[in-house]
């Protein structure tokens, strides 16, 4: 298979819109950010846009779409929302009813999109830092809990937050704060550094995502708010319908990782 | 009359509930940041905030309310929206009726409020790093224009950008830049720098709202997005009513300067 690591976002949307293409992003389209997909009916769009902004290092809003358009105009030029996500999400009622590899069949005229920010971008900027990132090393899910922390509520939505957790060498904690706060539109800077009980996580090795990965000598964990935080909270409230990407198959936008930097 | 430059919000608020303080803010609550309010009925409230969102640099939310609540909870507690501004005014399908001192006797339960932060914070941080700003040497109001750079358009809400107008020295462009750069949360970074005619305006002396300024030699005309935006936009696409503060006539919040800082 071609490499894609360097290729065009328009070239890679459009193997997956073809189905060619049907694994996770990571690695894909480098310098290219990447985003979470929430997909509402109208009714909800107001109550889950007031949510992300009274909670935006969870949910960081790169995009919302107009009601019924499948094009990301802004971040993604030709795409379709419906189609360039190589494994999507239906939820109803809060229950996961299935995975697919397109929503085409089940697109509906009142349905908003919304692109949230992804680690991806500040996991790069720390790799270009020099500072290793544990889970990409260990080819792994990044591990994420559910905390004791509460999003501000909004409407329907309400509900606990979930982090991710990355090990941090002790001589490296200031660089990392330092570069993830210059990139809050994907979750910015770490909501919570070295007390994981203080957040309501029991045991740090047992996480409620993804999966467990080494803490090393001199290492402390270092938290941050995670995109996976809508999708905890949907299943919580459990609104008629909500439709997303499976994990780590994220949306390939055309923004370069530079653009979402605070400079 | 008390010196309320080092007063604390909660009792300045008071004082406008009270109707005993009716002029502008400028000035009051020093190292606290001040808001533009807009409020417009829950039927609007998604076009509004998704304007918002697709057009930070003019409209950064601040706060919303939830729908009928007359309290900024997370930005001023215990305050009243309907009370606490100095002067209201009231725009029904794009025309001013009317300045009021408060608005307790046209509150409906279906009103939302928006507050946006406003340039105060950043003026007040160029004036910090001894950078002067000419209006405010002048005792005038900044000068503003309407623009020919389109604002993102979301739902009803859609028309040009306003901006405001600073004379900066050659000097100390970059330290503006700079210092703006990390308020996002109150316009930010410059949106123009030095060539009026390029984004639409025929005259600098004649500005659309506020009074003229000097430029002196060796000083270029610097434009930042502009909290007047949103009445300019609600003024060209009419909605049924929007409500928002007289110009000059901010929200006092609890918010310190520097928490809306990237720092």
């Amino acid at each position: 298979m071609t490499d894609l690591s360097f290729e065009k976002p328009v070239k890679v949307r459009q193997r997956i819109r073809e189905n060619i293409l049907k694994k996770p992003t990571s690695g894909l389209c480098r310098g290219y950010a990447q985003g979470n997909l929430v997909i509402l009916p109208k009714s909800l769009a107001y109550d889950f846009l007031l949510f992300a902004h009274r909670n935006p290092k969870p949910c960081p809003v790169l995009e919302v779409t107009d009601v019924g358009q499948r094009e990301l105009k802004s971040i993604a030029k030709g795409s379709d929302v419906s189609t360039d996500i190589p494994k999507y999400r239906i939820y109803k009622k809060g229950r996961l009813e299935g995975e697919y590899l397109d929503i085409k069949d089940f697109w509906r005229e009142d349905y908003v999109s919304f692109i949230l920010g992804c680690s991806f971008t500040f996991e790069s900027a720390l790799i270009d830092a020099g500072i290793s990132v544990r889970h990409i090393e260990a080819g792994s899910n990044v591990p994420m809990y559910i905390t004791n922390m509460e999003c501000r509520s909004a409407g329907i939505f309400s509900g606990p937050m979930v982090v991710s957790m990355r090990p941090v060498h002790v001589d490296n904690i200031v660089k990392t704060v330092q570069i993830t706060s210059r990139y809050p539109k994907v979750h910015g800077a770490p909501i919570h550094i070295g007390a994981p009980k203080l957040i309501g996580i029991k045991d740090i090795f047992n996480p409620d995502f993804g999966e467990p990965v080494e803490i090393k000598e001199n290492e402390i964990p270092v938290f941050w708010a995670c995109g996976v935080t809508p999708q905890a909270v949907a299943m919580k409230v459990k609104p008629e319908i909500m439709i997303t990407h499976a994990p780590g198959h994220m949306f390939i936008t055309d923004i370069k990782n530079y653009e979402l930097g605070n400079f």
